[in-house]
């Protein structure tokens, strides 16, 4: 371990990263594993860097149980291009999707999904500001028997909310956006038709995108798609048709890796849950703070809270950042304060965090 | 300096990048700048994020002479998105642009640009294997004077390439890719409408690109363009319409400061002539080794040469890599040798690699 001393980050994304992995990455950043070079020298091509990607996707597959009827992609773009990539790819017979609007994330992909079809907005919880996810029964008789896929973000980064009950959509394939939450808690990957996630939350720098989509959905898109665009493509060619984000990519397995050694996901989602409770206790306990979320509805990865007076909160950022907590403002569409405590959030941080809490309401 | 054993990398990219870019990284891995976290961790709307983006765009408008009508854009998606993107973005009139077809990367770039318009194939040295640049006199009349745009690959990588006449397109903006020349030799940015550069040769990691856009080709883009593939927007947005690939940001940064410690453009022209001449005349020296190029059009950046002799090419190759001079083999469609001697490639590694070429001449 280092004696560096390093600050507990509160931020959405890009975020902390587990310090081993920094350190690897380092260590190894002029020389790696006695190639005489770093990894952001090799060429794409090189049998070192195919080991790389290899191995990064053979952990994720076995961090996630991938089934072999799934590709894993790894792009470039971020999920804005993927808000994009999917109705291109994957409108193919009535040209129609439905959206489940839970955020800001899934509302700008329905929108952006409405350049090539015809967009169904299933459900929204914007008539509560996003404080809830709608419940299945309510908008199930919305869904489109025959919709080509129906969205939703499993998690909701800026409000603070997740799916704890997936949507039966049946034959229509399922489509999430995990960006804030992969690899932060169990998932059965065979009740989606397509997957994807930045890598600047829970797995590595920005600038790689990973997709995992069902074989049978590849090849739709049609013959004015820019190759790019086209999932099949980079499917076909094991996401080196083109130079990809190869050092992203390292990093991924780095904490891949990392995540293997702490117990693989299962372990994972354990502490997530003792350190969001660590929180939601906190808050729930205090007389000046609140978290506007429904309680079942609560987001395991970003913690939603407030007082109701600007001022206050305010203060209160300022209170935490002096104590080495920072980027605890909320998203600045809905203010308040947004703890993001994903995979590499220790529990200290997060228990200096409910402490801050404590200490702030004691002294006011 | 290091003591680390480092090769002598010629890889055509990603390839070598200036050691003290590497080591600064290195240093600053776990803690940039006293701020208790990696550049990889950084909310990109942190004041230290936008610190890095600005000043590294600085960097490049100093060391290109860039005019303050043009836009700089950090874009992902590498040459290959721009292939599709610049025909979206610029094809706006008469819906035509000609396209000097000069190795294989300009001849993708035209068959994907005539997904979304009429292309011209005003000039092709196909015939000779791209082993030269055709003339402007020869296509001149060629040349549409209502395309939207005029197309070519700068710096061929394959073929060992370059232009050093650029086509006299009058009113039609010239479109430049420069990813394998971009800051190895003065340019001269008012003679073009748009530049681009894939990061992984001459500036950083895989994973970002940067275009140089005159700013009265913005918003041409049609309502059914994706946002993310759409320049108007990461113009108006500063290149954080969506979260960057912020590492290979800062990288590019800290290659831009090294340049600038070297001496700036001119400088490191002078040394890239100098280094191509040692390898150009170890080769035209040679009995066995010729370089297939006509001499005028002779790349600064990627050297190709043959034996004529494929067993006798791999044997150098091999020869070579015991000497820790490695990725020396051509690429995979024409065979043969190509030495990438980008800007981080030292005046040494060129001179080890023309003493192998006279030892393994003088020994056979």
């Amino acid at each position: 371990m280092s004696d560096i001393k390093r600050i507990y980050n509160f931020s959405a994304g890009p975020s902390m990263l587990p310090l081993p992995v920094l350190e690897k990455a380092a260590s190894e950043m002029t020389n790696y594993n006695g190639s005489g070079m770093s990894v952001m020298e090799m060429s794409h091509r090189s049998d070192e860097f195919e080991n790389i990607i290899q191995s990064t996707e053979k952990d994720l597959r076995d961090l996630m149980d991938i089934p072999d009827s799934y590709k894993v992609l790894f792009l470039q773009g971020g999920g804005s291009l993927q808000f994009s990539m999917i109705p291109i790819n994957l409108l193919r017979s009535s040209w129609k999707a439905d959206y489940i609007v839970t955020g800001r994330w899934s509302k700008i992909a329905a929108k952006e999904a409405g350049r090539f079809g015809d967009v169904n907005i299933a459900a929204t919880s914007e008539d509560k500001i996003f404080t809830y996810i709608p419940d299945f029964e309510s908008y199930k008789d919305n869904l489109s028997q025959d919709a080509d896929y129906c969205y939703i973000a499993y998690n909701n980064t800026i409000y603070g909310t997740k799916f704890t009950e997936l949507p039966d959509t049946g034959k229509v394939p399922l489509v999430a956006d995990i960006s804030s939450s992969i690899l932060s808690e169990e998932l059965d990957v065979e009740r989606f038709g397509l997957l994807f996630a930045g890598a600047q939350k829970n797995i590595g720098p920005a600038g790689l995108t990973i997709v995992i989509i069902r074989e049978d959905l590849l090849g739709f898109a049609s013959e004015k798609t820019p190759d790019m665009l086209n999932y099949k493509i980079h499917a076909e060619t094991d996401s080196l048709f083109n130079t990809p984000p190869c050092y992203p990519i390292y990093m991924a397995g780095l904490t891949f890796r990392w995540i293997k050694n702490q117990g693989g996901v299962k372990a994972i989602e354990k502490r997530n849950r003792e350190k969001a409770s660590i929180l939601y206790e906190a808050i729930d306990n205090s007389k000046i703070f609140n978290c506007p979320i429904r309680v079942k509805d609560r987001s395991l990865m970003n913690v939603v809270f407030v007082t109701g007076d600007t001022t206050l909160d305010n203060k209160f950022v300022l209170e935490a950042k002096s104590r080495g907590l920072i980027n605890l403002a909320g998203h600045r569409s809905i203010g308040g304060m947004r703890a993001s405590i994903y995979n590499a959030m220790p529990t200290e941080g997060v228990a200096a965090l409910a402490d801050c809490i404590k200490d702030f309401e004691k002294r006011l």
